[in-house]
This record gives C-alpha cells, sequence and structure tokens, in this order.
C-alpha cells in the first residue's frame, strides 16, 4: 500500500478559559489527512489526525521536517511485513530519523499528530475499532466495555465565583458525569478551600472530586496545600509542582496520603522513567496522565507504559490527558484507568461518538472502523471544511 | 526605544558529518535580524541571532508564536527601566506568556535565537562588546582576556579512517588548537581504542583529547568503555547514555576516575537541576556542556548557572556546546571554563572573529560592540543575504 497525499491545517480553539499557568486565548491545533490507496467500502482510506490542547500547533514542524520526511521514504519502509498495512513502529522510526536525543517538545507533539492518523489508517484497514485493534497486538484480545471518564474543569470566574462553579459542576452531572475536578493554586489556599467545598455540595462525594495545581507551586506551597486538602479525602492532587521538579512530587508523596497524578507535561518515556525513578509515585494509588498525543504518539506510549511495567506500576495507573477519541480507544484497548474529558471546551476535538454520550460516569465505544472520528460529525465537518 | 523590524531566514548548514546519532545531510538553522529605532554610530541598531548546529531552524514557531508576542508587545514591556535599552528578562517573559511547563525543545531554540539578537542589541546600545555587559552586569566587572576552546571533531571516515582521522587532528594544531575531542561509538571499543590511539599520535598529551558517545550506550556499553578508556587519561567521556539518563551518567561517574561531561541535550535549568540531583556529577572534575542558545537564551542560561551555584559547582565547570561568537562572550564575560568549537564545519555560524585567530589553544575577543559579529565577514556577508 502506498500514502498517496498528506494535508495538514491550522485550527483555532480559542478559549476563555484559564488555568494556573496559561491562558487559552491563542490555542490552536495541528489537524493532518493522510491519504492511501487501499481501498475499503468503495473509498480510498483516509486517517486523520491532530494535537490534544495545551500545545499549539505545529504546523512549521510539520511542513519542514516531518512530512517530507514521510514522504521521502520508500513506501516499504513505512508498511508491514505484508506490504498491506501501515507499520506504526517503522514509521516512527522514518519520522525520527536524524533527530538528537533530549529535547522532547514541540517535535513530539507534531510527531504525535502523524502518529494518531497513522493509528486511524491502520484499524481501518483491518475494518475494525482501533481499541480492538490494540487490545489485539498489545493486551489479551479483550477491550474494556466502556470508559470511566471525567470532567476536567472547575475554572476561576471573575465574578460571582462560586456560584459559577456550582452550576459549572452541576452542569457535568447533568452530562452524564459522576467524577470531575477542578482548578487550585490560583486563589489562597482558604479561598480554594471554599471552592472545593462548594463544589463538593454538588459533586458529593470527595472521591468523585480531583484537583489540579498545574505546576504552581514550590516546595512550601506543595506541603501547605497537602496539609490543607488532606481531610478532604479527594480523588488525587494533580500537578503540584513544575513537572520536571521531581524532588517536589517525591515530597508530595511523602507528606500526603491520599492519590496525587502527574505526567501530563512529560513527553518520552526517558522522562517518565526520571518520575518514576525519582518522583516518589506509589502505584496503590498514584495516576500517570502522560498524554499519547502530545508525546510521540502511541508508539512512544507504549514504551512508557514498559517502563510503569518495569518500576511495579500497571497500565491501570494511567488515566492520559487529551480528552478524545483516540486516547479513549488507548484506554478501552490497553486497559488503562480511565479518560479525561473536557465537556464544552476545545469543541469539536475533545469529546467523544455521537452515539455514546457520557452515561453513569462511562462512555462505550462504537463500532465504527478506526478511531471513530466518523461517528463525530461536528469534528468531521471541521477536518473536511480545513483539509478538503 | 521601540523594536522596528524582525526579519527572520533558514539557512542550510548541510554538511557530510555524522555522529553516532545523526547525520548532518539536511542540519539548518534560523536566523533573525532585530531592528531597533535607537542609532549608534549614525546606524540604527540591528541585533543578529541564529541557533547553535544539532537543534534545526525553527521557521514555524518563530513566524507562528514568538515573533508575533514580540511585535504584539507593548514598547514600555520590553525595555528596562531608564526605556533606553531592551530588558532581555523581560523580553523573555513576554515570549514565554502563556507557554506550558514542562517539553523544554524546539520552542527553547526559537526562544534562543531571539535572545541572541536581543543581547547583541543590549551591548551595541551601550557601545561595548557583550562580554563586558556580562562581566559588570552579573560578574566581577572583568571579563577573561582570552578563551580555551577546543576542535570538536574526530569523525568516522568511510575509508583509511586512521590516517584521515589523524590528518583532521593536525588540521586543528595547524590551525592553532591544542585541544580536540573525537567521536566515538560508532564502532566496536577495540576499534576506538585505535582510533584514540592514532589521535593520541598527533595530538600528544592524553589530557588534550576528549571523546563524544553522543549519547548511544546503555548501561552495560558505558561500564565497559568506561574500563577501556581510563587507562588513556583523557581529557573527558562525554555522553555516554541517553541525556536524560541521569542514571547512566551516575554509573559512569561512579566508574571512571576521570572527567566526564554532558548536559548539551538539556533545554532548562529544570534539567539542568536534574542532572546535579541524580547524575552523580563531580564538581572538582566534570564539564556541563549546556548551549546557552538551544536551551531559550542566556536569560535561561543564567538560571542555569544558578542551579550550578547551589549544587557546589562553578561557571569554570562551563565549556558550552555551540562554536560561535555568542557562547564566547559567555564564556569570557561569566568566566566559564572554555568554548567549543567546529572548525571548517557549520561555516560561516562557527567559529569566531576574523581578527582573532586561534593561537595555543586560546582565542581572544575583538573590541568591536555587541557580540562582534560585524568582525566575521563570511557571517555578516549570509545574515545581509538572507536577511536584506
Amino acid at each position: 500500500m502506498k500514502i498517496t497525499e498528506i494535508k495538514e491545517a491550522r485550527v483555532s480553539i480559542a478559549s476563555e478559559i484559564a488555568n494556573a499557568y496559561i491562558n487559552f486565548s491563542k490555542m490552536d491545533v495541528s489537524v493532518v489527512a493522510i491519504h492511501t490507496d487501499v481501498i475499503r467500502q468503495g473509498e480510498p482510506v483516509i486517517g486523520y489526525g491532530f494535537n490534544s490542547n495545551g500545545r499549539y500547533a505545529q504546523s512549521g514542524l510539520l511542513r519542514e521536517r516531518f512530512i517530507p520526511r514521510l514522504k521521502a521514504a520508500a513506501s516499504e519502509s513505512l508498511t508491514d511485513e505484508t506490504g498491506e498495512n501501515l507499520d506504526p513502529f517503522h514509521i516512527w522510526n522514518v519520522l525520527m530519523a536524524n533527530e538528537k536525543p533530549g529535547g522532547h517538545g514541540e517535535r513530539s507533539v507534531a510527531v504525535g499528530v502523524l502518529d494518531m492518523a497513522i493509528w486511524d489508517i491502520v484499524a481501518k484497514v483491518e475494518e475494525r475499532p482501533l481499541a480492538q485493534v490494540l487490545a489485539d497486538r498489545f493486551g489479551d484480545g479483550t477491550t474494556d466495555p466502556d470508559v470511566s471518564v471525567y470532567a476536567a474543569g472547575g475554572y476561576y470566574y471573575p465574578n460571582d465565583d462560586l456560584a459559577r462553579l456550582k452550576a459549572e459542576m452541576q452542569s457535568y452531572l447533568d452530562l452524564g458525569y459522576t467524577e470531575t475536578k477542578m482548578k487550585i493554586g490560583g486563589a489562597e489556599l482558604s479561598e480554594d478551600q471554599r471552592r472545593i467545598e462548594a463544589a463538593l455540595d454538588v459533586v458529593g462525594a470527595p472521591s468523585c472530586l480531583a484537583v489540579d495545581a498545574n505546576g504552581r507551586f514550590d516546595h512550601d506551597l506543595t506541603v501547605q496545600y497537602a496539609e490543607g486538602l488532606a481531610p478532604y479525602g479527594l480523588r488525587w492532587f494533580e500537578e503540584a509542582g513544575d513537572p520536571l521538579d521531581y524532588a517536589i512530587q517525591q515530597r508530595l508523596c511523602e507528606v500526603y496520603s491520599g492519590p496525587t497524578a502527574t505526567g501530563e507535561n512529560l513527553f518520552s518515556h526517558q522522562d517518565v522513567r526520571n518520575l518514576l525513578r525519582y518522583g516518589g509515585m506509589r502505584a496503590d494509588r498514584d495516576i500517570l496522565q502522560m498524554d499519547p498525543v502530545l508525546s510521540y504518539g502511541l508508539v512512544e506510549y507504549l514504551r512508557m507504559l514498559d517502563e510503569l511495567r518495569i518500576h511495579g506500576f500497571s497500565p491501570r495507573n494511567c488515566i492520559p490527558h487529551g480528552g478524545h477519541q483516540f486516547a479513549l480507544n488507548i484506554a478501552a484497548g490497553l486497559k488503562l484507568g480511565g479518560n479525561e474529558s473536557y465537556p464544552e471546551v476545545f469543541a469539536p476535538f475533545g469529546g467523544f461518538a455521537d452515539s455514546t454520550p457520557i452515561q453513569n460516569g462511562r462512555v462505550t465505544l462504537p463500532d465504527a472502523p478506526g478511531i471513530g472520528f466518523e461517528d463525530k460529525s461536528a469534528l468531521m465537518d471541521t477536518l473536511r471544511d480545513h483539509l478538503g
């Protein structure tokens, strides 16, 4: 088989939200469509990819380095041994040729966007959902029938903050979610405690509410918040310090007995290995949130999962950042611990298939071949608008 | 003062060389010219920047994110308190606004290119060499009168390898260098030992020859090479393992009593802090090679030097990657341990001023204001060709 065309574009996902670190007023994503000469159901197979929110579009790197490498490669260097489907691992090596080690950012996003489209093609050529392909290749052959998803939000509002926070939390419950996540660290601890208590008024069980500091705390503030949060017994305490400050994470794990979570800003298996070596993470409770798109795609994510196993962790420790159908397929196929979701922001890239609403905090996957984008009409409209 | 124009272009520095990890057949750099409304010697001050070799041009990130942020910023957010010169620290904050933590690659290069041009402007406005500006602002007011530079090369040749390696080493001595560096890890240890012995035949003292594995070795090969290299007493053993595998570096420092070197692929002070925390580096002998351009510029490099001091290291432990006049000014002004040089490759970006040849392994700095690019005619020709 051959790749016949690769299209690429930038799409804005600007929104008014902010976390403790950045605002999203200029946020955008790269979208790609990879066309092939394989015919399924009378049409050439096309794979689609885009990056998760939080890191910007990678038009430059895609146009200048990664798409040219893919186009320049001989077809047989991209396919599996049958020659009838693409091999994502071979393609990864083609994409990363002549890239130096270290420096894992930005290019990791560009490669991840292409990797998503490649896996979409692989599953479409097999005429099966990606989750099933992954379960067969890397698991026990069975997928999770549904996946736990939580609603990430809980933003700060300039006016009437507590009431609007409660309304936001209620809107998630109304959509079918049972677990939610809210921001902390944008206010004093005492104010954040009032916000947590307001959210708990709506969400109910503390085990259904996680908090996220987005990497803003130093050592002292981490300890102060650990003490201030401990009595609540929350679902998890996420990204206290800088994502590369493993000493802060280690300290948090020493002083905070509840679950902690981090990893969404680590983009290579080498960085994840360092977190596991030095961060004091506890396999019986802590959560790893690496994003399979921002970090060089599923090929690299599988290497991260290998590092987890070596260090005594399970795929169930993983609840990836991303909030889209690709991460959901990975969660179901590789039996992760769940998946993030961003209701009503980052549309139409966030969220799942039209035919699979959230029910009791869980979501099923459609039977559509590939990642299932074709069962999400707003997303397909956007992809077709930008990619022809 | 105001920035009046920012020009940006891509320039190929393709060469036939390869290290144990990549070849340089598609290597390129970004070049920028930042124009201002400040007049010196009858002309508006223009600052020039470009990235060090080894990481690719960043046209996309410069055009899509970083140059637009600089252009959109109010002039008073870019200047110092007098309003009569730029403030590189304020500018850094403008460039990095709404960038998430972690993921330190590619964007670190784009920011570094702009940071170089900003420092060129700052020193030109002051009508002094950058080294002197840095000594006054961050040091004891005096610069090193000259800087030790070593010739990095020692490539593998497809034919007649030993003879060509010796000729290459002799060419460096003929240029005035006394210390050189050669590649290892592209062959078996026994073959690399033959190559080292051939190079020593030319260079003489083992303390004048360093070796560089470019991050290719695993734990076992690191230990094997440590044992095989120890008898020579070489200048240093560079980048044994993956740059983020601090456990390999720690192991190397345990089993190898000679100096080791690493850091050119760490692009943030957080990554450097991790190396210092976990890598077992020894302040009395080891070398840190972070590149002030590839890693978000001199503003971030100063943060790295702060981390070094906290961990008991001195700026003298630093011999930066880069091989250009910007790194040389930093070495002289901040009193680092030396500077890398790449004779005859990466031209015209590598190398120093036309008026300052290498003598006895050391190089002086011209009195030209700024970084001194105007005293390097081939570089200025290239910059003017591409930037108008």
